[in-house]
């Protein structure tokens, strides 16, 4: 159990609203200017389809050679004989994969496609970045974190950016009616960049994100990958000479400067035992959410865990989009 | 990580088929009787269709009167509008429940209606038997535990005897065209015992099944529920002055014993670091099936967890199942 | 070592006298009825002396029929030959049984008699009850836990309730001079609550209570019996929804409410390290106690642990009571 | 839970005898020689009878200057006006006391008076021993390690041998009737020594003795004081240089050999999860007694821990004693 | 990790200047007492030099015989040839030793000597100390606790002030040009109460310091020696009746109580996650220094740990105060 | 402690010399086309000399530009104003970096000048490979394990293959008139490739190397990266589908299949108690060196940790080796 991981009380947290003093004043132009770079590109995207077991759904392998080359792999699964239906984007969280086809025929079953790919490095996808430093710390967290031109997260997000043209072009297998993004920790936080890059998103189903609020994550985190950061200080600049440097860095993939820009229906979760991503570091996102229509869902009791109580209010949410 | 849980290695697990010594003279006659006796009962079930999210299926709350009156609450989620169909008879995990709806819909997206019930005592379902018997351990292993016919699983299969006549009269909402039984850990073994007792089962998916082969259970496993009964005898019996009798009862309810009748297609899966329900119990079972269509899935570093590759193959294999 | 539970300072504690917002307004008419309900029983006992190695003391074991059948396994001790003495009745803690002999010689040696029953479901004494929900989580906390009238503790106090009367009847083995409680944890607990119903008890010595201001014990306790109900709502109510519903039932059996109507001299202990029955839920039943002649005794570093310096502050607390 | 410490199963315990290869040829010759100079000391005892709340026995605390001055704090606890009775000798466990008079009462009850001093350094009482080393290891046996005749334990056996010259004669307090040793862990080691070192004792009992057979112990304990030495020999001596000489030391004091002098009847008990005390170190102590009159008590799930069932044996055992 | 000490943080340990309540009114003369009275003995030291692989420098062992006759081992290191040069008196932590000669390279490189003695008992030095008392726990910290003058640390002061003696005498093989102390816990503890006792001293370093602020120490350690008083207090006094006692005595030799005396150049460190010698208790003594030569250098994520970052402070203080 | 981590005894560890079916039939081939390769690079390397603290060492920070553009930052130290001397090439252990000036002082005090680089993605160097494949697993162990041209470890040997070329140049600022490899865990494993792959090799001192034996290290490692591929089975590839594929990749630099290359004098060392290096994994390396003058120093406590006693050792070694 993870009692007791010294974050806010459950009322502080709903009116927890921090001043962003860590965004970056060019922080819109870098991403305009990013997003001018990457329109640039036309992804080769590999579509595989391969037998699945379940007759109601089709399945493809994908291979994405984003804007760097790094081939990306991917999955897609949509409702069989479908040309168009909403689609759901779906970011994996930290140390995981693309995924299984079976992990998305909840979503399949209300009509909607799923597309998900392995972030680079992670899942069984390689990263070709070169980044100018390593680290004592093992993790992709460090990759670059003097650079933000060429931080991991950036380049995370141009892939993401890639994808997005991809999904909306003619290319993709189907016509999305509706466009929602979706994922948890790594996966919410990708999510919320996501539907704050993309003005034309649907919905947003984003759980206990990470990459959110890093001036308190470094704080409060016991564990996870936030603590990366943490222990690259200790073991490769251990009185913070860079501290300065590495937020500057964070400041232009922090999710939570990205939450101004989403104004679409939006439901969150947490878990007010989590030690990996606290509390007030999700309500930090969610209470800076441009968007009226959001919810969160609280959990007194749970950690950094699978939660299939929030899957049962995130099914029932993205039924509600389906309606709308 | 599970690392090293002392079990024998995988050649050796392969070809471990144990003498039953523990399996009493008269177990056939055992639940021949309990049977007989079941079938007197008319369970009395209250099926409360609800609201549910996803369009495609329907969804109820069962309250099902068992053979004691002890109210069990179930879920059963069918494909919209058939009226004959496919179905799984799932079984929950020791601390589980009767499950989400959620759960289960990676099934019936394959044109399967599932049905669920809380085990007594379990999920929020009480259990109503009066055990001539406390102990010191907290949970359900000890209730009853020197009396075969007033155990506390004795109980259980007798409400599962039950509910499988339920399921195979015309009261249930549609009508099998095949029935199968699935589970993982405690839901693992009653669908092996499911499949014993039920000589028309057409397929069984067992998941590192508990309630395996106590003799080597005892001794192997360090921790989760066997455990109650070692620490049963350290608490309340140090000396073990009641091992025989404790076995006694045991014998009775094993799974192992119960998959010499099981004849129809099997698949079961083991991870090698399990230290919750050994593998070497785990292959007792599997080694005593009499069924030759049977395939054992082997996990090398897996402890008693979830397992997503493992949902891919029982995808897979219900999916073939329903071809056939 | 249990260093930093999370709970009040010394000084603060010595003052800690929390409202008693979740105390029922009908709470005395409830256990006024309970009284007068449990009056109507005659209990069975069944007391059958046994050798027992020590020349000095009779020792006989007991069942007791309690009012709804369920039959509880008791201890009886008293000095070789006397017909009246004082007597002290012994409460275990939570996953104990009603002891052994040899743990009651130390009180015999004063000349005084032990009565011990096992907690239902406790020791290896079955619990009759029919409660009407089961949980995720194993123990005895849930059972019953939304029904005042059929709430686990509900029961145990009414057994306690008949068990006084037997204690005070002409059946009892020997005539009580004086009638004392005494426990540890849970034991601790139901000895305040004997106390507080049975107003003609003459002392009381009660270490580190159990079943004491749930209000504050469910948001300060780190391991034990309270996070059984802090895990049924992780488990089964994740977002609380049966939150008032839970202490309106613990409001009918918290030993803090039966604190007023102590008036007897009374003996507590406290460890500050305890994280299990933390020391402001202990002092919350102290700073209630209607008598002014009692004691509390701190020990900084103790945590819910067994406390031989603290038996010989028993052992002088119970000689004084028996002289005056 | 202590499972699976690696120890030898229960059928080889009972049958292990392993050879004394550690014994040295001088063993008998060495402590025959100490017995000889001990003799020679008359320690001065300082007697201080004081109130105690049980009015049935008399306590009193000791000062006994030991053969070296080292000033020895104990307790005596007798049956209240007796002037001759048994009198059981008890020894602590390693960091323990002499205890508490409240310890006692269950054995007072059955008539016997207790003695009971500090080992040396240990509960308040000083060691003023010289010894020729330190070491980076905290704790008592590695001081003196390297000399058998100014090791520690050499020390302890000196006080026990005066001590037993005092109980012995006529300026203790009670004349004993019967003289038994007693103690668990390092107190039955002690009793296992004290037995061996006193062809006239009456009775032993002895719980999960530490000190006994080092040989093995070192290799096999994983948690307390033997791993002080095993410490040593990575701190101080990590190519185990010393090792001879640290084994010669530690022959003339182990238990083991003190064993086949035993004639009287003997109590033991084991846990056969005690990573502390092996069971096999406790089998070679029991297997070598040269008593016929032994038992030895098994405890499968025990580790090194209080084992109140197993008082109840000794209670039986010192009652069947006082009969004889 | 050692994340959340529960220690003040950054800000207000820079100005944590805790008044200095517990140090005694006659400190000062106490101390001149002690040097007087060591002034009188000449210690026997025996020198033995002895081959070393490194060609550069030159190595013997020492031994010691204090002022109570106790032997010392003690190591000294200089550079080849040279008879007058800088001398670092280097003090080892808790449970260390010594030292090897490998260890000292890094300063001798300096063109620096080296002295180091074992602290008496530990190392593999014995110690000759009668104490008054013994304890239940393992470790020097507690001999001796009731009596400044007959104390642990007192009597390890006693023989710092005869080694000091020593080194400034025409005994000592080389000549200090100039005489600095050195060490981490313990060691840095010693650093400062030799300082303090020496006026002479040139310069100290002293690595987050132990024996530091007693008062607050055992509030906020989580481990490690201070943790040996507050268990002393949970098993030999558990209701804290010698406190008043015990920090008398500590009063003598808390090092905090000797920085008023430091007005040398001074180099400390602290780990802001160290639980074994909390933050708080390093800034109250860097904070009570006299001298404005300091410089305290903070690592944020360090725990009680080894610390090359710092050497290489170390190195670039000692060269520097080489220079001067 | 590291008690018990199931490998071999240390008689049995003597005389393991495990045939090397591992190592690919190409084996020689495969490193002689590598080395050939190599030859054809010149690298770039960036000499900044930098003011030390230690008058009598000249220290250089440097940017080494290795075969595939990867700038590896290193350090160089040597006794200041030599223009020849032995050098040590030393090799950090897996997470580490290429060390700070400190850490070298004891072996430049023998006149011996140190060139140390971080391993390429490790201490705070890139690494530019282009991987075919990213994992679930964090580490660099599993980067590009399928191919084993453009494995990460391969990688690595190259940039050591030039880097070796470059101490041979006369680029190098000093002349080398001993050459010998030095390390621990990853540094130790790479001093034992780097002397297989250079035939002038002068010494090599290796403690508890990694990368060796994996057969058997994949089998008995219970933490440290060996677990990264054990992990990246569980994770990436749970039925080892591509064991055979990996262990191909692994064939080619395990640092075993490079021993029997290696003639030079060798001290190698091991704990007994090591999980992360297994003594097995160790041996088997040590028995397959060609060179008859080897030693193997055993520490029967120590786990993977810092060894001050083998410093020493190797302090002796390296003198020796001067000398010769």
């Amino acid at each position: 159990m993870g009692r007791k991981v010294g974050d806010f009380a459950l009322d502080e947290l709903r009116k927890y609203h921090p001043e962003l003093a860590n965004k970056p004043v060019d922080f819109q132009d870098f991403w305009d200017m990013e997003k001018e770079m990457i329109r640039k590109f036309t992804p080769e995207v590999v579509v595989s389809w391969r037998d699945y077991a379940v007759p109601s759904v089709e399945v493809a392998d994908l291979t994405f050679t984003s804007w760097d080359d790094t081939p990306l792999r991917g999955l897609f699964i949509k409702p069989k004989g479908v040309t168009e239906c909403p689609v759901i984007f779906f970011f994996h969280g930290y140390t995981g994969s693309r995924g299984l086809a079976v992990d998305f025929l909840k979503w399949t079953t209300l009509g909607v496609a799923v597309i998900s790919f392995d972030v680079r490095g992670q899942g069984d996808s390689p990263d070709y970045g070169k980044y100018s430093n390593g680290s004592r710390i093992v993790g992709w967290m460090l990759n670059g974190i003097h650079d933000p031109k060429n931080y991991y997260y950036t380049n995370v997000y141009r892939d993401m950016l890639l994808q997005l043209n991809w999904i909306r072009s003619s290319e993709f297998p189907v016509q999305p009616t509706k466009l929602g993004v979706m994922g948890g920790s790594q996966g919410g936080g990708l999510a919320l960049v996501a539907a704050g890059l993309d003005e034309n998103m649907d919905f947003v189903a984003s759980d206990w994100p990470f990459i959110s609020h890093f001036e308190r994550a470094l704080e409060v985190a016991l564990s996870g990958p936030y603590m990366e950061i943490v222990n690259y200080f200790k073991w490769n600049d251990p009185q913070y000479e860079t501290y300065e440097d590495v937020m500057r860095t964070l400041g232009y993939i922090d999710s939570v400067h990205f939450c101004d820009a989403i104004t679409c229906p939006t439901l969150m979760g947490t878990g007010l035992e989590d030690a990996i991503t606290p509390p007030s570091t999700v309500f930090a996102a969610y209470n800076h959410l441009a968007t009226t229509k959001k919810e969160m869902e609280v959990y007194p009791q749970f950690t950094h865990e699978q939660n299939l109580f929030h899957e049962e209010k995130i099914i029932a949410f993205i039924a509600k989009q389906m309606e709308a």
